[in-house]
């Protein structure tokens, strides 16, 4: 599939809004993707009005590309309208657990990829936000998410205003394990890690970095453990208040 | 993409095996997707193996499919290789949270949709396991997966050996909300579920099943309680032993 084999991550953006006749057949591509039971537990947020963007803009750490791409796609875990589903009927149900916390983020993401590859193939440019369980608390507010609703990932859409190379990858076997898992020795490691870290792209980002490794970029610069720990209590609260944990 | 829209749900397979140069693009899509910082937190097991696909097919509540379909698929959430690099540099890592297990578990499924759209698109037949969380452990031993490894979903996938018609789905309005959350009322429950619980493939379900409604169906019938509490905690032993909660 073309598509797929062509997806590059665009963080800039033109301001030109989609027309809604593609915005639903990005949403109707999302709804055919496999579903727990063909329970449907997910919600999708459509975002297309500017101030509520700026607030979005906000949580998601300030990038550019949440304020000036036209559409935003939140994609929740939504246990809370199957469960209305069941009130109706008197089926008492029992959803709020980790099995169907994990069912519902499953159903949701799958729905992401779909959106995110009718989009590609109508050549919208895309881009993940994983800033939405950074702040999903936050997220929860201003998108009005109500008790057994969880944003799990957003999608951003337009069309692109930069046309990167692909992404690097790891080779395909660094990742694939036939039959059974096979672990990784230290010589595995250097050899998978070989091609990344001898890039002049990743040496650069090393440099400008000032730090030992590309492996010290993710721990001490990108990725913290005062903001793993401070994030991850996040999280977790609001899992225990959903009653998901 | 006439692929999403095409997607069935297929649980009859064709023993004939997957030609490998198949199964590398297949898992060459996979790889394309988009994933957190670049870091593929994801392993994916191949098993075509029928003495592993018979143990598997054991804690897959005995699927024939998985005996039968000559491809399986097990997408793990892994954060372990990327520790072991880390490791390698003296880069001091934290991984063994919460986030990090969400964003691990959304590059596993956004790479399993790719590999399902990729194989459907080469017209073999995909069905996902959801007996994938259930079974969560005893897949970690049949796998052999180390510490740090997660597995969340897995695809089933071969020549269908049946054509069934395409899934019903709520209206696309019932799971979408545009700019902000509109939560449901009685009213919007009734007509979200209408045309579902008033078609015959439906009706003849709850008839089966001999319960009043077919929110019964999944409440004390596929879904129940004593299974979500007892599914549940084993989930939540795993993760706290892999010590992401």
């Amino acid at each position: 599939m073309r598509t797929i084999f062509e997806h590059r991550t665009i963080r800039k953006y033109k301001n030109d809004p989609i027309p809604q006749e593609h915005i639903e057949l990005i949403l109707k591509a999302a709804i055919r993707a496999s579903t727990t039971g063909n329970m449907q537990l997910y919600s999708i947020i459509v975002t297309t009005d500017q101030a509520i963007k700026e607030k979005l803009w906000e949580v998601h750490f300030k990038q550019d590309m949440v304020k000036e791409a036209p559409l935003l796609l939140t994609f929740c875990a939504d246990i809370r309208r199957f469960e209305k589903w069941c009130d109706l009927h008197g089926a008492k149900h029992n959803y709020r657990n980790i099995l169907w916390f994990l069912n519902s983020v499953t159903d949701a993401l799958l729905a992401a990829q779909n959106a995110a590859l009718q989009a590609e193939s109508l050549d919208y440019g895309i881009c993940y936000l994983g800033t939405t369980l950074y702040n999903a608390d936050k997220i929860i507010e201003i998108l009005n998410l109500p008790d057994g609703v969880f944003p799990i990932t957003s999608l951003v859409i337009g069309i692109p205003n930069e046309k990167p190379p692909l992404t690097d990858r790891l080779p395909l076997n660094a990742v694939i394990h036939y039959q059974t898992y096979k672990d990784y020795n230290q010589e595995d490691i250097i050899k998978i890690y070989y091609e990344k870290e001898n890039s002049d792209f990743y040496k650069k980002i090393v440099e400008q970095n000032n730090v030992p490794s590309l492996a010290h970029v993710f721990t001490d610069k990108r990725y913290t453990e005062n903001d793993n720990i401070f994030f991850s209590e996040k999280i977790i609260n609001i899992l225990k208040k959903l009653k998901f944990i």
